[in-house]
């Protein structure tokens, strides 16, 4: 038996014993929520005692990008003792993991800079923002000791406002009417007869009593209002039942008012609530993680210029402090954007440069805006969440901490594409002046009153990321196996598209792969 | 004019511009959200400066009760110099707003003693626990300084587990199931006509497209599964597209669970997300509200006797430290629990002592499992919220706060009326023993295994509360005039009975009135 298979089966067998997702699932397994197997084994972490029984030792590796891919593949392998490189271009760790605070400074494509004028305590998560409490994401965050809070990912109190329908109505407004002209319409039906060819008697009886629950329909089978729908005035002292909201208009107009397409949101496997985030901002995970994989191996305002494998390694040159630097090392892990790796000179197989090039970058745009008073708390009582609507700012995002702070700050705009890339064309007061136009349709005039300072990102124009993320436009399997000594890493190489969980996860791959290789081979 | 007219008018003048309830909603009534009224005019607190125009000077007030009621009481008459004196029975202010910590400890009515031996840093809200957005208890938070934070009441990956249907389901999956049959099942009953007395073409095609979306069923309008269910393993890196939980169960299979039932408790407006908690415990406002009102004005251990209200005073005696006191005040604010206060020797009308002994006092418990691990944040990825049961624990609470603490504290019941009775009766062993077996059930061993220690609370045990919770069995209304210069208040007198919104909005009330006599008469 070679050293190499017991390596192997040690590492085989070590899965599922120190936890992850896969010991998780086969938890959930025991208690028939779920089977006992996982699509990909539980993640192991590096050790450096994998080293002690093969008389191998830990490598050089330099990786290529400090996005949350390129951090997590460093400080992992770091675990075992791999002497890793980071080279980033630009001058902060973390790439789309950017939490903007008073006196962050950005330039973006075209040269225009802003600087954050935000008071202390305000930041602004203008990339990632919240993250599933299934996502490996909070395994870092625990690990890494970043305390995480509730993300308000879905609120009742939140608003729906489609322009040619009139005035905003509440989530929980929305919801109400169309669960209880759904219940309506197919508690009637049912009570006709309609659906008697695929119910049975008792079918038929538990999906009445359910949908006089769900949509509060009543034994009538007629919806005629809700105390779901909300109050003008809340019930409250003495015999004061409180003042219903007017309403419910007729099922006509609430299906042509359009609400309900966005009842579905957080049905989402990715959007459901409950979600989460850093206590602080969401770059605190990117500075743990830069932490703990070690400052001294990021170079910041380091730019790739060329990739080349060799048989026994890899040659990568960079330029840092006007000056052109060569590093050569035993593995290469490629975590930068997709689409600006393929421009940078390589010598990788026709089939993965392909594979490179298939990626398209999408645009993606939020602005900040912090407001001198909490008026969204103070005057509609929403505490956090989002506003949905068919305006180009497309959503209105609530802060979900701070509750009762004196400031606080919006997202005025969260949007993709077109709309986004319309935006980003603007100068960033233009932006301002537009999303706050927009925002005031909804709001009225405090939305311009109370605004203190607004920061935006169009993420298509960030120098060194140039999209918000990327789609591969035919197959990346040819980025699954490592080009020679460069192994590839991002969300972008998973099903997590644009999520840190998708980073971490390909991270992880990349990690185990490179890893494997040098116990094995 | 007389002076009382002028203060009157003055009075309500001031009302929308001290903001509260009123102002918000006539904000929101501009917006076009809610029409411009509200139900009860805009709480006012008195000031001193009430006093200045009129001669009149604050008065003496005794009030009965320290709870949430009670405290308020004395804090808004407070504010413009009225004397209170709040004498409470126990020896804590707060009534049922109770935070059991380690040390705390209870003696129930049968004599039996438990003393709390959590963890430094973990606290069980035994009472009170979630407050919702729109009520009035988070203005006390922010005017008392009172730092709030999420309260998860509804999370997808929470359970739903009926006894007699086999393993839990994740409450994503029985609504994902739940929602996509109900769209099917109507989408068919459109399709062939059924609904076509009831809906224009236009309506059908806006149903159908609501349908599809809402249900997850694709064009052809068959459930047949949806990402939305979740996954027993995510979608990860690579071409790891998750593997989905095994189904769904057929239609009558997913009736037949009786999961349904449960869906609609998030759609409750009292109960529907975003709610909150205050900071490190519920009793953080009972405590602001007493150090607000002065601690020196509350008189702990005094037991009510007798309440005699005269013509121009009312005299309260009460057994404090082993002796016989007596009180004379201008008022009296009698804000105990109403099936107590009718015990209490008094010279109220026959009218008022029959509204007072319809109160029927109601039962409810709640049980606080301090564990030694995180097992549900880690095993089973709940990140906070309700488990729904058919067991007499009816309801599993998973923390809101400390999120990826060591420890953790999870509330293993809370029932109400006959099983809080039957747990009651048991000793505080045999309650927790019985709640963990029935935990067991949902969760496996860990729920016993990793167990630290436990403290309940049988609401209707409590000395001097003996109830939770009261309803009247008539009406309360000849309770909403002063019977005297005896006013009440209490959420019983509230149309928020059991919640700590409904004790401010009716200690408002008295306050208001009381305050408007002394001013106009």
């Amino acid at each position: 038996m070679r050293d190499g298979e017991v390596t192997r089966r040690r590492f085989l067998q070590s899965v599922g014993v120190s936890g992850g997702a896969g010991a998780l699932f086969a938890t959930m397994g025991a208690l028939g929520l779920a089977p006992a197997r996982a699509a990909t084994p539980a993640f192991r972490p590096p050790q450096p005692s994998d080293f002690h029984l093969t008389g191998r030792a830990a490598r050089k590796v330099v990786v290529l990008g400090a996005g949350i891919a390129g951090l997590t593949c460093a400080y992992e392998l770091g675990k075992a003792g791999y002497d890793c490189t980071v080279l980033e271009a630009r001058d902060i760790a973390g790439g789309r993991n950017l939490t903007v605070r008073g006196g962050t400074a950005l330039t973006d494509l075209g040269g225009r800079t802003q600087r954050a004028a935000y008071s202390p305590g305000t930041y602004f998560n203008a990339g990632p923002a919240r993250v599933a409490q299934w996502m490996v994401t909070l395994d870092y965050c625990r690990e890494l000791g970043v305390p995480v809070e509730p993300f308000v990912n879905a609120n009742a109190d939140t608003l729906i406002y489609n322009e040619a329908a009139g005035p905003p109505v509440r989530m929980r407004t929305a919801k109400a009417d169309l669960y209880g002209y759904v219940s309506e319409l197919l508690a009637k039906a049912t009570d006709q007869g309609a659906l008697d060819g695929r119910l049975t008697a008792e079918d038929r009886q538990r999906l009445l009593a359910f949908l006089e629950d769900f949509g509060d329909i009543g034994a009538a089978h007629e919806y005629t209002g809700s105390t779901r729908r909300g109050f003008s005035s809340y019930p409250g002292a003495g015999e004061d039942a409180g003042t219903p909201l007017p309403g419910p208009a007729s099922l006509s107009d609430v299906l042509a008012s359009e609400v309900g397409r966005y009842l579905s949101f957080e049905f989402g496997y990715d959007q459901a609530m409950m979600m989460f985030q850093p206590v602080g901002g969401m770059d605190r995970i990117a500075t743990a993680l830069a932490a703990a994989a070690g400052r001294h191996r990021i170079r910041l305002g380091a730019r790739v210029l060329t990739v080349t494998g060799r048989d026994a390694d890899v040659v990568v040159t960079y330029r840092q402090g006007g000056r052109e630097h060569a590093i050569t090392a035993d593995f290469c892990v490629a975590a930068l954007p997709p689409h600006l790796l393929a421009k940078i000179p390589h010598n990788f197989s026709a089939e993965v440069s392909a594979a490179l090039a298939a990626f398209v970058p999408f645009a993606a745009g939020k602005i900040g805006l912090e407001y001198r008073s909490r008026w969204w708390e103070t005057d509609l009582r929403i505490y956090g969440g989002p506003t949905f609507t068919d305006l180009d700012i497309t959503q209105i995002w609530y802060p979900s901490s701070g509750f009762h702070d004196r400031r606080g700050l919006v997202v005025g705009y969260y949007n993709f594409g077109e709309v986004a890339e319309a935006y980003g064309a603007l100068s960033p007061a233009a932006r301002t002046a537009r999303a706050i136009e927009q925002g005031v349709k909804i709001h009225g005039a405090k939305y311009r009153t109370e605004l203190a300072s607004a920061f935006s990102v169009a993420w298509e124009r960030m120098p060194h990321l140039e999209g918000a993320w990327a789609y591969p436009w035919s197959s990346f399997r040819p980025l699954l196996e490592p080009a020679g000594r460069v192994y590839f890493a991002g969300d972008w190489l998973s099903q997590a598209v644009a999520w840190q969980h998708g980073a971490f996860l390909s991270a992880r791959a990349a990690v185990t792969a490179l890893h494997q290789r040098v116990l094995t081979t």
